[in-house]
């Protein structure tokens, strides 16, 4: 019917060891890339074991926190990615166009679909809500830095607060998250500051206001770019040499009171910064923040107090990011609500984890394997594997013939089983089981129903311990 | 700088509520489209607690059958995906081009990526593995029938086992599955057959064996498309009239023992059958199951057993489907392995458990709801809201400012809080605070210390009981 299964045709009729079962079957085609797309990650057992173990700290602050969970499509029109501040984001969107020449894109980031679904909400959405997701979010970049095409972000986000107790909030999830997983003041520090400050050293400089998300794209380079070609940038966005000049001394300040002495004390910036401290020193997480005037992040929506968590080793790039975005239901064509929330990506903070080995060694976890001695006694195994399946265990059941006691044992160990029930001719014929605690090395033989009764007894004496 | 920020400069110069805190703020651009693109879901927090509760039965289920959980990414390279069989999953394809001329596509199912990575892991994989994820699959079709454009799976899959304790397991974690969320067999049944009946059928009419998976392809139609129409799609891939007689009699046969009567009872579609009925009893499962000649899935490489679940009442679509497919690593122009597997869509399911009347009524839930009385002592509330996560507490902080008592008790209800701690003046000058049971209404001033400590007291109750 076709080039390929033609030719995969030919090669069963060559003759392979399992024709009589395969149709489609080998072929002498060629095989296909093994890899996933470039830029792309698979996860197998014990990456996965990983990632859960993650997301699972994740989660597990995200409700300590009282969040909620949502979720948005991973692809979206691309129309509520583009925005015009020169954003890194915006260039390396990962779009194409769909059947219907419709324009989508892989969301680069989860921040725009939350604000999407507030706006669809709208007065049925109770305020303030703060809102978690988890999700994989994509960007087409050069694959040079070792930087991958995809990664997961954990998100925070709360909605409809002004004022700093909100990012105080989410400054709590982050440090508390970083306390669960063994990770120390010592190893990671967050940067916190206002884009305020920027601005009132623009609206000083006689800069239009219009200029100022670009502004702020622009100064996040300041690290990586050289000073000339930051200036050049900055003249592009309407900021002269005078104006820059100021922008370079404000990012330059050393500390709250050098700023409030270049602002005034009754700055916004000023007192935002230092009642968000006044709330640190109260959740108890101050020894991880430090004001910081150079941090303005990378987005063009933030509006307010930003940070951004690093390694204090200088090695790591960010580890997490965020700040108030009070603007950007306007920039979508809504009504504006405060807004505020970070994102929280995998992979540096794996990175991190392994350097730091914090990383858990997780292995695959069973509590009963169960195998039949004898082919024979294979529907006798699956049933009782099922029953024990019905009473919470998760149970392995050996399902290739031919597989004796003492591979059993080794089986039992690598899946780190705690129980193995054996069903032989021999106990059987007596209407029993043999069954070994891996743990203890006792074994004794019962019937199915003292099998099942014992694993309710031994889970009330581990409730109660 | 450009023409949507000038916009929103001229807006906010036009005077908005917190115009100190925006800077892109709302503008008189058009309010963007808010619905998600077409054919796909947003998940509010109401939404995403069903759904967290449907994947968690799908998660624990997999965990009792001892299976492991792997991820792949949700964009593959388009060959993986493009088979030669005719099948509606090719031809409805979410593909495109990247910027590097990359033809990549969303994936429409999870198996061929679970395919792949056996194939890149080869050797290294210790055989059999038993694999299960859940993932979004993306498939660009008319929007006529109610469908959406992507959907989320549940997958199983066995991987390098012969025989149909492999299948018969699978089944197993299906019917677990039902068990638990309270779908009987009156309500779904599980439609069992074989592949090797067709192909018996189809090598006695001197079929080709190579037109195998497309002749698959058309005769799962059957039901769909007028006996006309199947013929002459099954002369389009080389099978005469005669042949075709034929099949539609084995597909016809009503029992294990016609179809031993059509093919010989040494058969192996019919001993195969046998044996899984025959364990099917052992796990006891044999309620869910019917043999039924007519299955015999839309896939084109399923090889051997194929089963499909349905609603008894005969109104959804197909609830889940699944089979042997030893010949897809050859397809890959690998070395093949004996693989089967399951996929269960979240869609139907959700429709039927709603029809049932078996969804749960999921709120948000808190352990603890603080406030503070007075907007001084919020500090005070933000620390003990911080010891009490510390503790494993999920804990709402009312971050707003003016909240009273009154509205405080209303929302702890809204949100399903056990208890209420109000931190107000006169309490806080004796070094307590309030906390008020919200089940027994009782309430007590108690130091935060006292507070700490009735917790994991309680915490050692509610384990020992």
């Amino acid at each position: 019917m076709c080039r390929s299964t033609a030719k995969a045709g030919e090669a069963e009729k060559q003759g392979r060891k399992s024709a009589s079962t395969s149709h489609q079957t080998s072929s002498s085609r060629e095989l296909i890339d093994t890899s996933p797309p470039r830029g792309t990650r698979d996860f197998d057992p014990q990456d996965m074991r990983l990632r859960s173990w993650l997301f699972g700290h994740w989660e597990v602050v995200s409700r300590q926190c009282g969040f909620e969970q949502v979720d948005f499509p991973v692809v979206e029109n691309e129309e509520l990615f583009v925005r015009k501040a020169g954003e890194e984001i915006t260039s390396q969107l990962y779009n194409f166009e769909d059947k219907g020449q419709r324009r989508l894109a892989l969301r680069p980031e989860l921040t725009p679909s939350l604000a999407r679904l507030v706006l669809k909400k709208a007065k049925s959405l109770p305020l303030p809500a703060k809102w978690w997701t988890i999700g994989q979010c994509w960007r087409y970049e050069r694959m040079t830095r070792g930087r991958r095409r995809e990664h997961y972000q954990w998100n925070c986000d709360i909605i409809g607060l002004e004022g700093v107790a909100a990012e105080a909030e989410l400054l709590a999830a982050i440090t508390l998250f970083f306390q669960r997983v063994g990770i120390t003041p010592a190893d990671v520090g967050i940067k916190v500051n206002s884009r305020k400050s920027l601005q009132a050293v623009l609206t000083q400089a006689g800069v239009p206001e219009d200029s100022f998300a670009a502004v702020c794209v622009v100064v996040d380079k300041i690290e990586k770019l050289p000073r000339e070609k930051v200036l050049e940038e900055l003249a592009g966005v309407g900021v002269a040499d005078t104006a820059a000049e100021k922008i370079m001394a404000a990012m330059g300040t050393r500390s709250l009171d050098d700023l409030a002495q270049l602002l005034g004390s009754d700055n916004e910036a000023v007192s935002d910064l230092r009642r968000l401290f006044q709330l640190a020193e109260a959740y108890g997480m101050a020894d991880w923040l430090a004001f910081d005037a150079s941090v303005v992040r990378g987005l063009s929506y933030y509006t307010g107090i930003v940070f951004e968590g690093f390694d204090k080793q200088g090695v790591l790039r960010a580890i997490c990011g965020g700040g108030r975005y009070d603007g950007l239901l306007g920039a979508l064509g809504g009504e504006n609500q405060p807004m505020c929330g970070f994102g929280f990506g995998d992979a540096v903070i794996m990175e991190l984890l392994q350097d730091r080995g914090l990383l858990p060694d997780l292995g695959h976890e069973v509590d009963d394997l169960v195998l039949a001695l004898d082919e024979d006694l294979r529907p006798q195994a699956s049933g009782i594997a099922q029953q024990l399946r019905k009473k919470g265990r998760r149970v392995d059941l050996v399902l290739e013939g031919g597989r004796r006691m003492k591979w059993a044992f080794k089986h039992a160990e690598r899946i780190n089983a705690q129980q193995l029930v054996l069903v032989g001719q021999e106990e059987w014929a007596e209407g029993k089981v043999r069954v070994k605690n891996l743990g203890t090395r006792e074994q004794e033989d019962m019937s199915v129903e003292a099998l099942i009764h014992s694993l309710t007894l031994s889970k009330l004496t581990a409730t109660a311990s």
